[in-house]
């Protein structure tokens, strides 16, 4: 019996020996090139995928909530930073797992730092976020002043333990190519060594860094001394399309249950939606897109089928625009596979996963 | 105390008195027009919430899955019709559930009449789809053929019972205005009768029609038997924005944590990401938008602040562009309101929700 055979509504299919390939790729990079690799976990939020990540000898984790760092901690991770500004409204919840775990926080407003220095009992660890581009949050070299007002802040406290620069290019998602997904990486790393050299010797910290495109596609890692991919473990339709990722290493598919097919308009309908694939798109050939199209074996799935895309999402449906072949071996009751546009928003909304050898995987719901 | 206080993270707040509103509206125009009222309950997948449905009499639902179907049948509903093509792979759920309620569903494909005849030994009410212009699912004019082909099927079964047509005129969600929204109506209700009058007497059955912007703003509902809009308990920027609700009774806003300013792009970022709104969007004055915001009182929340918009989504993140005066009276650990673009797709993410009165509400989570 097929893992296909127990399929009955939308189901996320992992590839587990492509997730461990990829994160054994990742961590081969970050040894050769003596950095820290704490690799992101908000991506698959799954304790059981965690584990997958300790043989190859990472002890160091990222996540982007209190809720998700609890989480992680009950399964045994204590080294984690929750690479998201600190939200003050959850500073008992903050206190509490300093108490059981390494923690480090995202400082980016010197108004925060004596409010920490009140609140905890624990030592905790502080990063400042620099913002090299992506324009989301962090500071910049303009905002010098603040930066030490946050370190010096910490330097003063028996409790803050000033650790370094976080940086997130996330610019690097709308890049065209491997070329300027590399350009946006030595721009960062250079901005990030700027703001090094503005500080007292002594000041400054660890340089880290973190998004995918940049971390699969860059080679040279000098003035960086900690990388935190997180997408890499699956990857997905948009690194397929910016050149971050090769087709064979997408480690994510939804399995969509066919439930309508207009041959008229090369379209069939599945039972797979916004609420499974998530809203996340992108241009391709002048077309929106939200999932390209692939066939399910007993093996996994096959590569793109070519001229193949999902081009429409409400809550439950999703219209496929499939190749006159395609169509015709399909009927009501089949099962296609999706590759998503962005890999871990479809995770967060699928809530669990099934491996193509038909073992569910579980992970946080945050319910 | 007031609800504010419990709030730490991500809270999707509900103005209960506005959706009672909201209910009571609907089902009065559905009583004016001597209309069965089946409202969609997949906007807001609550049992307690579908309680509220109940005083004003609605004994109906509609649902988007089997699953859901289930849910809403254990919450004490027994004439459930699941609005979406059916899902040969659930067969046996459907069969099950059949057995337990009065079952409407949904199909579009011929082949499918014998395999439902096959499998059910309970019977089961059957609409077929009619598309008059949104061109996801459903037959056309066109397909009249393929129609009389199912209804014969269904007369000849002992099982299913044909019930009629069933639209959805989405494409009114992309509507510019309410002169707009009503000419999708009347022009959907045309060719539903249309479809009627092709037919032998005797044949065609119930006129089922179903989305909010329409059965929001037409009056005149001749050649309808049945309306099943669900959104516009909750109604939200879209419905806002193409003229089919007011200000006043959009009843769901999402509660966002500050954790970090930046004045010099009149910017502030909240703990509030694609996790917790969903990806969907609009384009307002030239400009891509992922929700209104709204400062949140003890009383629930204010109007939409004027020129201030959600710009940037990412997994846990939200940029907010704001006025300097509304940023200036902001701080890390402050909370804003946010009215989500799409509210069924923000209710599916948060899968919970809090009245302004501070009383949690669970939903369906399908987990």
């Amino acid at each position: 019996m097929s893992f296909l055979d127990h399929i009955k509504t939308p189901t996320l299919l992992l590839d587990e020996q492509k997730c461990l390939d990829n994160i054994r790729r990742m961590a081969d990079k970050a040894r050769r090139n003596n950095l820290i690799f704490r690799p992101h976990f908000k991506s698959h939020q799954s304790a059981a995928i965690g584990e997958w990540y300790r043989e190859e000898g990472v002890t160091a984790i990222t996540v982007s909530s209190v809720e998700m760092a609890g989480y992680f901690a009950d399964a045994g991770w204590n080294d984690i930073t929750i690479a998201f500004p600190v939200n003050l409204l959850e500073l008992n919840d903050i206190e509490r797992l300093a108490g059981k775990i390494h923690l480090n926080l995202l400082v980016n407003f010197p108004d925060i730092i004596p409010v920490l220095d009140n609140k905890m009992t624990n030592p905790v660890g502080i990063f400042i976020e620099i913002d090299t581009g992506y324009h989301r949050s962090g500071l910049t070299l303009e905002n010098i002043n603040l930066i030490e007002t946050i370190i010096n802040g910490c330097k003063q406290s028996h409790k803050l333990d000033f650790k370094g620069f976080l940086s997130h290019f996330g610019e690097s998602y709308q890049a065209s190519n491997p070329d300027e997904i590399e350009k946006i990486f030595y721009h960062g790393v250079r901005e990030l060594q700027q703001i090094k050299r503005s500080l007292h010797p002594g000041q400054a910290g660890l340089i880290s860094v973190g998004d995918t495109p940049t971390c699969s596609v860059a080679d040279d890692f000098q003035g960086v001394d900690e990388i935190r991919p997180g997408n890499y473990l699956f990857y997905d339709v948009m690194q397929l399309e910016i050149g971050a990722c090769a087709t064979d290493q997408i480690a994510l598919c939804l399995a969509a249950p066919v439930v309508d097919l207009y041959p008229a308009r090369n379209e069939v309908v599945v039972y797979a939606g916004a609420i499974h694939l998530s809203k996340e798109r992108l241009r391709r050939n002048g077309e929106e897109i939200f999932g390209l199209v692939v066939r399910l074996t007993n093996e996994g799935w096959t590569k793109p089928l070519e001229g193949c895309s999902v081009t429409q999402l409400s809550q439950e449906h999703g219209v496929l625009q499939l190749d006159p072949d395609t169509l015709n071996s399909l009927k009501p009751g089949s099962l296609i596979g999706i590759l998503p546009v962005h890999a871990c928003l479809t995770a967060d909304s699928m809530k669990k996963y099934m491996t193509i050898q038909g073992k569910p995987v579980s992970m946080f719901t945050g319910i």
